[in-house]
């Protein structure tokens, strides 16, 4: 199965990266958590990303807030698809990250999700995985259905403490 | 091969919907393009995503604009990935498409690109495809060849312009 | 009487939704709450549209935040007045919510109050019920003549303390 | 029939303004025009509203752009349901007139529709009379097949054109 | 003297509005405070504008948060001096209270001041008043002098720390 | 009676600030125009305030665009009234110079209208003036007489057209 | 003399970019213009930084739009000053550009200039040059006296068209 | 060595600005700080500027929140390269003092970092002096090579935690 790749820009953005980590583990999916600055370590990233498909990776999820270059400058030197999580961690809440990360020019696509959007990210790529994976496509229904099944629980209790 | 499906809530937003069915003509992709509005025609546009996986879709493009729900609306009837294309087309110039399609809440994911980009919808579809289809990686490849050496070209001529 | 439907896209809305119930709740409108996610739940929140004026509701209110698509999600599937509640439980503070609610395309509007606005939600749907009731218009004139007695008492209180 | 009341603040507001009365007028809904400004005729404004009940009207749309008081100020006066649009007639593409428009205060409602949204406000206040008139009623429901017809229509023809 | 005004819309605004009224007593200014909305006492508001030339005001200073319509309410019934406050008390820490009160339409100003800016709204009324009053003028002059020592005081302290 | 200056900090800025003028020269009132860039001439705007007082100057209304520091500088150097006019005159469509102007730090207040609200600037010097001048009042009040009437004016030309 | 390198990611960037370029022809700046594209040449973006300061260059100008990472991208591989143009060109009509160019992480400055703000990144360029080169400032210097005359020159044709 | 100049408008910017006296202290950069604000010591703030270079300062740098002039106006008075760091204390999170910095009028550049950005704006400072100073430059160098090995430490941290 190929492995998914998350990398953040800083060792502070874990809080956030972590839970697509948490997400890619309770799924079964294989995955390697990686610490590349887009500015501060320049090289290494461009390597990973350079190799990545080589290296087994399916997809990779790229975290990092303010001026996000991060996804956009992984996506700069793949064709495998990159996902960018904008973070909040900022003066503006991030929609700095936000608009840095989606706001890509033609040529060079970075599939963004929700400012924060860790876990979010983590289905995606196990949603590209299962374009060619049956077994992740019915875990991903799985979960759909439970997710399913906990709101209509919670409707449930709502229901009966409100509608007598 | 899979099929990407472009989907767009209204036929004006055929202009730039347009151009992601080019980019997949151009590198023989097939697609398939479907008008259907979460609002107008909520059913077709439920019944499309929930067929999408065994109709031999692999990608679902949506293009929206204003309270952009289209991308959503699919995502939220599929666990195939859904790219989610904010269109322009308001007095918001998409700033609204932008936030209603990219901050979508915990479960289901839209992978959102550029306002109007369209193109770069297209080449993600292609990209995830490529996961696990290693000719479209080569075109993809070679894709960014062609660019890196267009970009070379004008910098070429610039160069002999400005620098003498 | 009509009742009033209270529907919100997850349990953590409950503290600002609940502010709708305790408004109808106070003036005797009768009322059901339900947690009914657009993206998790979304055949039960169209079946829930398709059948609200059937089931005796005479208006719908809709809370959700982020990409907040549960109002218009249900506007598509009844020509009942649904009221769209924005609420602030995101990165951006609920302007992501406020644009996915209010800019609706043609053929399909919501009706759409402040951020997290649950109490004016609950008094606009009394006006609405009002147009042919006239006794909710009365309760909703006393409240006003209440409203206004209580700015007035403070402003006594205010002028007795600064304007000797 | 109860009457609808479209009130805008100034006369460079009817192109928009007129959307509202067109299609009122072609589904047989009586309604008035009036040019009330909330600044410069202040007192029309307010005794339009406070008599706009007794005066056989069941809802008041109020058209206004800038710093747009119109809506709030009728709804001052008024238990009435009053629909705001806001106008893009400004510097700001109507973010100002939005937020004036939707951010009312706790206890006096404006239900608002999308920036320059006059057929939705028109539509809105249809839902309104409809909640007891079941006329009105079938009419908004005969509109709403017609648009998933024309929308469907459309996409045979995007399907014709596009997926051989 | 010619006397300020200072009105706010609710009580929650008056620890914001209480520093005009501190800035204003310390330098002598009369003043008077009052608790008028312009959505829930509309006649009051209205009635105070009205007659505030006659009662011997000079200027008056509103202060409201959100769809901030109090300021413009209030110029819309006097031609004097109206200066708003926009508040921060809302979702939008006050970008919505800004717009609502500078965005005024042509032929009823209102003089805005900073979110939150109560003591510049007091000392713009002394300004004002200033004009024909050469005491008040001499005042202001002080005032400044005194801000300029201080801020050359804490200049010093400053250099003394930083620049040895 | 005192003069009011308009300031502009380009001559490309006459056009909007030309309508100050003009506004100014139908009511009697005297003024002057100066072009002084708060960074291109900052010796010529710092002495046209310092000396404006003493001038005969009551009033100074100041025209600029993106980081407008032009009415805050005058402001720096005056405690004469001073109203600031956003200009729209950039990428931002004048939001840089409506935040560059309202937002000025607690001591040195600027009156800030609308963006490109050169006329309200004008009225609102007047209004400043009329403190202490009752001719000008007496004017104000006639022009909003006139107004209120236009307006009523074009109310009958609509209600004769639509309201049959 | 050391020389500017003004560099921009698309030719499409040329007309504000030929700004800088004509700013530093005037002054007998040398120069050099490449089009370097972050996304799509990163290589040659990277080397290009990497030798700027041996192959003599002083100061790097970079110009980009939408999610500019350009000015970023070259400021990671080298400690030469690097300013950043953000251009107009997209949707969000440079915002995206601004924020994407400004919000740059600790550890990685990026001197950012206005939006579309070319001839100021010229003059900031050579303001740089000058902290080492007496001629160069006393050029600058000379440039703001004209321009100062030119403003003096402007405001005295004002002047005699308004205050006679 | 030139000397570099740390400005601030008002003491409670002391917090911020002096994490770039830090950043020069560390690298041995003769720095001075000051307190000037533009508004309540606008003399103080001018003489300073205008002889900056003959005090032999290099690069000055201007902190500032709000309606941030204080940049832009050192600017007008010196042609030295000015710095500015908006600063985020204010009800818009220094959005305000963002664009009041940075969009600067074509001829007086300001050389803008992020909100906040302190620590850029130093290092900043450093690069320009670099420009003509190989021993800065090797200082900037060397930093750079440290903080790339932070990164690369804190990625073998997470490598090893998460990578097993």
């Amino acid at each position: 199965m190929k492995k998914i790749a998350i990398i953040m820009g800083s060792d502070s953005d874990l809080p956030v990266a972590e839970k697509a980590a948490d997400t890619l583990r309770q799924h079964g999916i294989p995955f390697e958590v990686h610490i590349f600055s887009a500015h501060r370590t320049p090289n290494e990233a461009r390597d990973f990303a350079l190799n990545a498909r080589v290296n087994g990776f399916g997809v990779i999820i790229a975290a990092a807030g303010k001026a996000a270059h991060l996804a956009g400058a992984l996506a700069a030197n793949t064709t495998l698809p990159v996902i960018g999580i904008p973070l909040k961690s900022s003066a503006l809440d991030g929609v700095d990250a936000l608009l840095s990360t989606v706001q890509m020019p033609s040529g060079i696509p970075v599939a963004t999700v929700a400012i924060d959007g860790a876990v979010n990210a983590a289905l995606l790529s196990m949603e590209i995985l299962a374009v060619s994976d049956e077994e992740i496509a019915e875990k991903l229904d799985a979960l759909r259905r439970a997710e399913t099944q906990k709101v209509l629980a919670k409707n449930a209790a709502a229901e009966a403490k409100f509608n007598v």
